[in-house]
C-alpha cells in the first residue's frame, strides 16, 4: 500500500494516513476483511513514529471502518456487519497485498454507475432524451457504405473527418480550433488523464477548484501531484486566492470547469476568465479548461471560452460528447496548440493507440448534420423543465438550514446541509430507500467538507425525480428534527 | 525536457543523454528546428559536468541529428535538409518548451500507421481477411433491437454479456477465466498501460524481453521504470538469465509475449513457461502475459498459456481482439485474480471510465456465435499462404549474410542483417521506394542493436508482398555489394 505523506503540509501526519486509508476504502480498493499493515511495518515504511500510525488506526476504528483483533491485526470493516472476519481462512492471493500500487484513490467510479432505482448521483442524461434512433440510422448507413470501418485502425490523432466536423462544431461554440490541433479522446476523462500523465509528476503542483469534479482529483492524485485548492464563489474560481498561490508555488497546471461548474453549477464570469489566463501567462503554466456542458445552458449562453482568449497556447480545452450526444460512444476531444499538442498525441499513442474508428464514425455521421443543433435545442427545453421541477420541490420540502445554488445550466444542483450533518451518513439511509446522490466529500481534494451533496436532475424522469426529492427531503427533515429534539433535552 | 539518467548504470551518462534525445527525435517529440537546452542549462538540470553534455551534443551532431549555430544554440535537424533554421522567427508558443514532460519515448506510434504504399511495418491484418460484412450485420441487428446502446454508459469493468462471452472464448483457448475476473480494455495496449500505471513507478524494476514489442517499452519508459532485459533464444525468454536478474534485482513485473513473440515470432516452450512462473512465485512478482496472436498458429497450436499454470494470481493475461477480429473496435481484455484485479479496475475508471458500449456490443454479437471459429480457420489458411510466399521470396532473393527466423504463427518475420548495416538507414532508402518496415532498434529497450528489422506478411496482399520483398532485397543486395567493393579497395 503506497501512502504519500507531505511532511511540510498543514495536515497532521496521522490525519494524512487516516485519509489515505479512507480514500482507499471509499474507492473500493480496500475491501471487507483486508488486513492493514501492522503498526510497526507502516511506521517503518513511512518513516513516521509508532504513535502517528496508532492514532490513525484509532481514528479509523472510532469511525467503525476497521476492527482490531488482538494478536491478529487490523482489518477493514466496510459493511459494519459487526462480524469478526474469519482470518483463519487461507487465501493463496494474500501475497498480492505486498505489491505496492500507485493508486491512492478512485472514488468517482463508485458513484458513476449505481444499482439504486432512483440515482440522482448520475450526472448523465436520460437516454430517452438522446437521439438514439437518428444515430442508429446514421451508423447503419455508414456501415452499409463502408463495412471495412470495423476492420481498420483509425489514426492515433483521431479520424480526420471527425476532426474537421468537430472543428466546425467547436467554432460554432466560439472555441477556436482547426482539425490539426484536435485530438480525439475516449471521453474527457481520458483528456484529463492524458494531460496529467504527460505533464504532472510526483510533487508537481496542481491547482484545483474546491469543490471540483471527483474524476479529476482521482487522476491528479494518481500521479502523486501536490494539490492546492482555490474555492469558488458566485463568479467562479476565486482569482485573488489563485494569484497568491501562484505567486508562492508556481503551479504547473490549473484545472477548471468554467461553465456550469461541476459540482456547483456556477458560471465563471468573463472577467475572471481573463484574469486566470493572465495569471497562467505570467507564470508559464497550463490551464485545463474542461467544458462538458456549455451546450446545456438553460437561461443564457455562458461567456466566451478561456481558449478563445488564449493566443499563446496556455489552454488545453476538453469537450466530451458523452453528456450531450452519445454516452455509448465515449468520444471526447482535446484542443491545444504548439509543442504541447504533439506531446499529448504521443501520450495518446502510449495509452491506447487511438480511439476506435467505429465510435468516431458513428458520431461523425450525426454531428456532421444540422440535426445536432435541433437535438440540443430540444434537450435544453426538456432539462429546463426538470431543473425547474426539482428547484420547486426543494423550495417546498427542504427543511430550514439546507441551502442550494440555482444552476443556470448543466446537470447538477449543489446542496449544503447544516455543518453537523455528514452526507455520507445520509447516503446510507438514502440507499436503504433505493436512492443515491453524490456525497460532497468526494468533490474535495483536501478539505474535510462532509455537509454537501450533489444531485442531478438530468437522468431520472419527472416521476422518479419527484419521488427521489421527496425521499431526500424526508430523511433530512428527520435528521434535523432529531438534532433539535436532542438539543432541547436538558443537559444533565 | 525530462531526461532520466541512471548513475549506477553501465551506460555512460553522455550516452544516456544522447539516447534520450534520439528517442525523442524518433518519437516525433522533438521536431525540426526545435532548440535544445544550452549545455550549461542541461548540465545544471541533470547535475552532470559540462563535458558530459558537450559529448552528448557532439555525438548528435556527428550523426547529423542536430546543428549547432554559433551564438544561437543547438537545433534539431531531422530532415537532414542542410538548411539553417530561421531562428529569427518568433513563435509565441516557445515558452511551452520550458514545460517539462514525463514522456521519454513514443516510438511505436511512428511506425503504427505510415503513408507508404507497401507497408510491411504494419503488424495488422489485411481488412480483406476480416469478417467485415458479418460484423456489420451483427451491429445492425443489435442496434435495431436496442438503439439505446448508443445512449448508455457501459459498466467500468466492461459489458457483462461480453465478459461472459470472452470467458467462454478464453476457456476454449485454454486460458482459465470467469466473467468476474475479466476487464474490458481499449486494446491490449491499454492493458499494458493499466498494469504499468497501477504497479510501476519511478525506479521500480521491470524485466522485458530483448527485443520486444515497442509499444510496451514506450509505456514502461513513460513511468520512469528501471528496465532490465533478457534475450530470447529459439525456446523463448532465457530463463537462466532471468533467474540471475531476479536474484539480484527482485523485479516487480516481467513482461512477455510467449506465443509468436513480437518481433521474432518465437514460441516459448512449456518448460520455460513453467520456469518463469516458478521464478515469479519465488520473488512475488507479476507477469504480464501478452497474447495477441495465439489463434494465429500456422503450423501447430502453441503450448498452454502461463495463466493456465498459475494458481496464485501472478499472471495478468492480455488478449487483444484488434489483430484477429475487428481493429475498428479496439477491444481487448485483461484477466487477473485477487486484489490485483480490483486495483486494475480502479485504474481503468481513472483512465476513461470504461470502454464504449457500442464497440463492446459490436464484438459481442459476433463472438457469441460459432462464426468466429470459422473465421479464424480461414484466416490461418490465408496467412499461411502469405507467410510461405514471403519465406520463399526471402530464400530466393536475399543476399548472403542476411538471416531470418521462420515463424510458426503470428504476423511477423524478424530479419537480421550483417552487423555493419543500420536498418534505420536502409529504411530511408526503402521509403523513397514507397516501402516501410519496422527498424529493429525500436524493439530494444536498452541495447544499441541496429542491424535487425521486422516485416509483417499479414497486411499487404500477395502482389504487394512480392513487390515489397523484391525492393527490400534489392536495397540490401546493393548495400552489401557496395561494402564488398569498398573492402576490396587497397587500404592506403
Amino acid at each position: 500500500m503506497q501512502i504519500e505523506i507531505q511532511r511540510n503540509g498543514e495536515v497532521p501526519l496521522s490525519k494524512q494516513i487516516y485519509q489515505s486509508i479512507v480514500d482507499r476504502i471509499r474507492s473500493g480498493l480496500l475491501q471487507e476483511d483486508a488486513q492493514l499493515p501492522s503498526v510497526r511495518d507502516l511506521s517503518k515504511q513511512l518513516g513516521v513514529s509508532l504513535v502517528t500510525v496508532v492514532k490513525a488506526y484509532q481514528l479509523l476504528e472510532h469511525e467503525g471502518l476497521v476492527k482490531s483483533i488482538q494478536g491478529k491485526g487490523t482489518f477493514i470493516r466496510v459493511k459494519n456487519s459487526g462480524e469478526v472476519p474469519d482470518v483463519e481462512e487461507i487465501h493463496s492471493y494474500d501475497w498480492q497485498l505486498s505489491v505496492q500500487d500507485y493508486l491512492p484513490r478512485s472514488q468517482f467510479a463508485r458513484f458513476h454507475m449505481v444499482p439504486e432505482k432512483i440515482h440522482l448521483s448520475s450526472s448523465m442524461i436520460d437516454p430517452g432524451l438522446l437521439p438514439n434512433r437518428l444515430i442508429e440510422q446514421s451508423i447503419i448507413r455508414m456501415l452499409s457504405d463502408n463495412p471495412r470501418i470495423v476492420s481498420q485502425y483509425g489514426e492515433i490523432q483521431g479520424d480526420e473527418q471527425l476532426r474537421i466536423a468537430m472543428s466546425e462544431y467547436l467554432n460554432e461554440l466560439e472555441v477556436p480550433s482547426t482539425p490539426d490541433n484536435i485530438l480525439v479522446t475516449s471521453g474527457s476523462q481520458q483528456g484529463i488523464d492524458l494531460v496529467t500523465r504527460t505533464f504532472v509528476g510526483p510533487g508537481d503542483v496542481v491547482v484545483l477548484e474546491a469543490p471540483t469534479y471527483p474524476g479529476a482529483i482521482d487522476v491528479f492524485r494518481g500521479r502523486g501531484a501536490t494539490i492546492l485548492t482555490v474555492p469558488v464563489d458566485k463568479d467562479g474560481l476565486r482569482v485573488d486566492i489563485l494569484q497568491n498561490i501562484c505567486d508562492k508555488y508556481k503551479p504547473k497546471v490549473i484545472y477548471t470547469v468554467p461553465n456550469f461548474h461541476n459540482p456547483t453549477g456556477i458560471v465563471m464570469t468573463l472577467k475572471r476568465r481573463r484574469q486566470i489566463l493572465k495569471i497562467a501567462q505570467s507564470i508559464q503554466c497550463l490551464i485545463i479548461e474542461d467544458d462538458p456542458c456549455s451546450e446545456i445552458y438553460l437561461d443564457r449562453k455562458p461567456p466566451a471560452s478561456i481558449k478563445s482568449l488564449d493566443y499563446n497556447g496556455h489552454v488545453i480545452y476538453l469537450k466530451g460528447l458523452s453528456k450531450t450526444l452519445a454516452p455509448g460512444c465515449r468520444i471526447g476531444i482535446l484542443a491545444a496548440t504548439g509543442s504541447i499538442f504533439n506531446r499529448l498525441m504521443a501520450a495518446k499513442a502510449n495509452s491506447d493507440l487511438g480511439s476506435p474508428l467505429l465510435t468516431q464514425k458513428a458520431i461523425l455521421s450525426f454531428i456532421n448534420s444540422k440535426r445536432t443543433m435541433d437535438h440540443l435545442k430540444k434537450l435544453r427545453t426538456a432539462l429546463r423543465i426538470r431543473r425547474d421541477l426539482v428547484l420547486e420541490l426543494l423550495s417546498q420540502q427542504m427543511p430550514n438550514g439546507v441551502s442550494w445554488i440555482i444552476p443556470e445550466g448543466g446537470l447538477n444542483i449543489w446542496i449544503s446541509l447544516p455543518t453537523w450533518i455528514d452526507s455520507n451518513i445520509i447516503l446510507l439511509e438514502a440507499k436503504k430507500q433505493n436512492l443515491s446522490f453524490l456525497p460532497g466529500s468526494t468533490c474535495y481534494p483536501i478539505e474535510q467538507e462532509n455537509n454537501h451533496l450533489r444531485i442531478s436532475y438530468s437522468y431520472m424522469n419527472e416521476q422518479l425525480l419527484k419521488q427521489g426529492i421527496t425521499i431526500l427531503c424526508n430523511i433530512l427533515q428527520k435528521e434535523i428534527a432529531s438534532r433539535k429534539t436532542s438539543d432541547s433535552t436538558p443537559n444533565f
